[in-house]
C-alpha cells in the first residue's frame, strides 16, 4: 500500500480535510469539505457568545489545556433548561465539579459526583411537554425549497425531492432549521442526538432534570434518547478530550476508582468572559446554497475516492460545519 | 440530582447494564438486554476460531495489557481480503507494524507505518464487484418472516411489518443475515459499516487493498463507505482499547509524532493459538426468537427509564448481541 496515495485518497472522505490535499486532486467534483470553502461569508451565522458555554478540564498528563466548546440550542428548543445552564455557569456551580461517566459508543456525562453540592435558586422545572415543539414545518418547508431549487447543481445532481435525505427511522422527517438537525413527526419537532449532541441527564419520569448533570454523545447516534431526554446543544471544538477519555469500568461507563474522574476546573458562558478572551465561532446556514450543495455531496460521494455514491444521507452523517473566525 | 436514582434509570438504556440494576427496576418491560439473557442456548451461535482474530497492542502507560478481539465476516462477504488476512495473520506481517491514524469520530487504522514492509506471497486482489454480492433475499426474508411472527409479542407490539426497521437512507432495505446487518438494494446485498466495523483501507480504484491497511469505525456509521470498501470484520471486544486513543493531530487524524504511534505487538489468529488460549465467543442467532424481542426493545423502548417509544430504529442502532464463554 501507498500510503502517501492512500493518505490522499483517504482526504476524499475526510470530515476534516486539509485543503491543499483535496486541491492536489484536482477532483472534477470537490469534496463536502472543499464545497463548505467556497461559501460566501452572508452564509456564515455568527454564534452569539451567551450561546457559547466554554468546559475546562484539567491539564492533561503532559499538561495541556483541555477546553471543550459548547453552543446552546437557539429558541424555540429546550430554553428552560438552557436558562437553567446560563445560571449554573454564572454561579461557577460546575467548578470543581468533574467528568464521572465515559460509556464507549454512547455518552460522557458529567456533574457533582458528591451529590451533596446544592444547586443555585432559581432554577426552572421544565416540563416533559418541552422536549418537542410545534410550528416549525414552515421552517422545514422553507429549507427543503432552498435545497430542491439550489443553482448550479452538477448535471447528474439527483432531484432533492427524490433523494431520501430526510429517510428517518425515528420520525416521519428530519432536516435543518437554523443550523440544527430536526425530526418532525405528528406536527410536533424536536432537536436530535446526533454525534457531540449535549443533553440534560434525568431521574424517572416526571423529572425532567435541571440542566446541572450534562452528557455529551460520543457513539453512534442514540436517537431512541430523542424525545425521552432534553437535548441544549452540541460540542463544536474540543470533543476529542472527551471522548477519548479512559471509559469507565463500573456499570454504564461510571468511574469505578474516584481518582479516575477529570476534574472540572470552570464552565462559564462566553459572555461572562473578557471580550478580548471570547473567541468568535460561526455555523454555515443551513438555509443557504452553499449548504444544499454540500448536503448532497456528503449524500452523494463523487469525489475520487469513491466509486457508488451512497443516494442518501441520515441526518447525523451531514453534520452542520461551524468555524471559529477569531481567538486561541 | 440524585445520582443513585439516576444511575438506576440510566441503566435502562444502558448497551451494557448490570442486570442486577435492572432487577432492581422490575420493569413491566424488560430491557433489551434483559431480553437478551433470556435467550436459550440454542439460539447462540458459536464463532469459529479460524474466524477470530485477536490484535495485540503495547501494554498501556499503566503497564496493563490490551487485547481487541475481532470478528471475521461469514461467507458469502469480502472473502478474497479475508483469505488475505489470514495469510497476513500467519506470516506475522502485523508484528511490529502500529496504530497510525485516530480521528475522531471516524476511524482508527492501523498497518505499516514505514511503507516498505513487503507483503507475504500470494495474496489475492480482489475486484471491486466482490464490494456487494446477490442472493441474500431469501435470507432476508426468511429472516423477516421469523422476526414478524415472533411467538410471545407484548400485547403492544406493533406489527413488525409496519416497523421503520428497514427505513435506510442508504438501501431500499437493510436487515440482518447469520448475525450481521446487511444492506439490500437491486438484487444486490452488501455488509454495513457500523460502530466498530472493520473495513481495508485501499487507494484509488481500482485499487481494492490487501487487507494490510485496517481501520475501525469508532464514531457515527459511515455508510458513505458502504459498497465503496470492503467491510471484513467486526470489533466484539476491547475496542475501547482504540477509541480511546488521542486523536491524531495530522490531516486525517494521522499521528504527525512517529512515538504517538501504538505497536501492535501481534495479530493472530484464534485458530493458531494453543486451544487452551482460544477464549471462545457466541452471537445471538439474529433468525431466532429472542432477537427479534431485542431489536424490537431496542426500537421500542418501553423499560422504566423511557416515556416515548421510538417506533423505529436504524439498524446500527441494533448492534448483534456477542458474548464471551471461555477464557480471560
Amino acid at each position: 500500500m501507498n500510503r502517501k496515495c492512500s493518505i490522499a485518497s483517504l482526504t476524499a472522505f475526510a470530515l476534516a480535510a486539509p485543503l491543499s490535499a483535496q486541491e492536489a486532486d484536482k477532483p472534477e467534483y470537490p469534496s463536502p469539505n472543499a464545497i463548505v470553502e467556497t461559501a460566501p461569508a452572508s452564509e456564515w451565522v455568527a454564534i452569539a457568545p451567551s450561546d457559547l458555554l466554554f468546559m475546562d478540564l484539567a491539564a492533561d498528563a503532559e499538561g495541556n489545556p483541555r477546553r471543550v466548546v459548547i453552543q446552546l440550542m437557539p429558541e424555540p428548543f429546550s430554553q428552560g433548561w438552557i436558562r437553567n445552564i446560563r445560571k449554573l455557569a454564572a454561579a461557577r456551580w460546575w467548578d470543581g465539579t468533574s467528568i464521572n461517566r465515559v460509556q464507549d459508543n454512547y455518552v460522557v456525562q458529567w456533574g457533582d459526583a458528591t451529590e451533596q453540592k446544592a444547586l443555585p435558586d432559581g432554577l426552572e422545572t421544565v416540563p416533559e411537554s418541552e422536549y418537542t415543539i410545534t410550528n416549525l414545518a414552515a421552517s422545514k418547508a422553507k429549507t427543503r425549497s432552498v435545497l430542491e431549487h439550489s443553482a448550479n447543481k452538477p448535471a447528474d445532481w439527483m432531484d432533492w425531492g427524490q433523494q431520501d435525505y430526510d429517510v428517518d427511522s425515528y420520525a416521519d422527517a428530519s432536516w435543518w432549521s437554523n443550523g440544527w438537525p430536526i425530526a418532525f413527526r405528528d406536527s410536533r419537532a424536536w432537536p436530535i442526538h446526533c454525534y457531540g449532541a449535549v443533553g440534560v441527564g434525568r431521574n424517572y419520569s416526571p423529572d425532567t432534570g435541571s440542566g446541572a448533570e450534562l452528557y455529551t454523545v460520543i457513539g453512534h447516534a442514540p436517537r431512541h434518547l430523542d424525545r425521552n431526554i432534553a437535548v441544549v446543544g452540541r460540542v463544536i471544538e474540543g470533543i476529542e478530550y472527551l471522548s477519548s477519555l479512559p471509559r469507565g469500568k463500573g456499570g454504564l461507563g461510571f468511574y469505578e476508582d474516584a481518582s479516575k474522574r477529570v476534574p472540572i476546573t470552570s464552565i462559564r458562558l462566553a459572555s461572562a468572559l473578557p471580550t478580548a478572551d471570547q473567541p468568535r465561532f460561526e455555523y454555515l446556514s443551513t438555509e443557504g446554497e452553499t449548504f444544499a450543495k454540500y448536503a448532497d455531496a456528503r449524500a452523494n460521494r463523487r469525489d475520487p475516492f469513491f466509486i457508488v455514491p451512497a443516494g442518501g444521507a441520515d441526518i447525523c452523517n451531514i453534520p452542520v460545519p461551524v468555524r471559529r473566525v477569531s481567538g486561541e
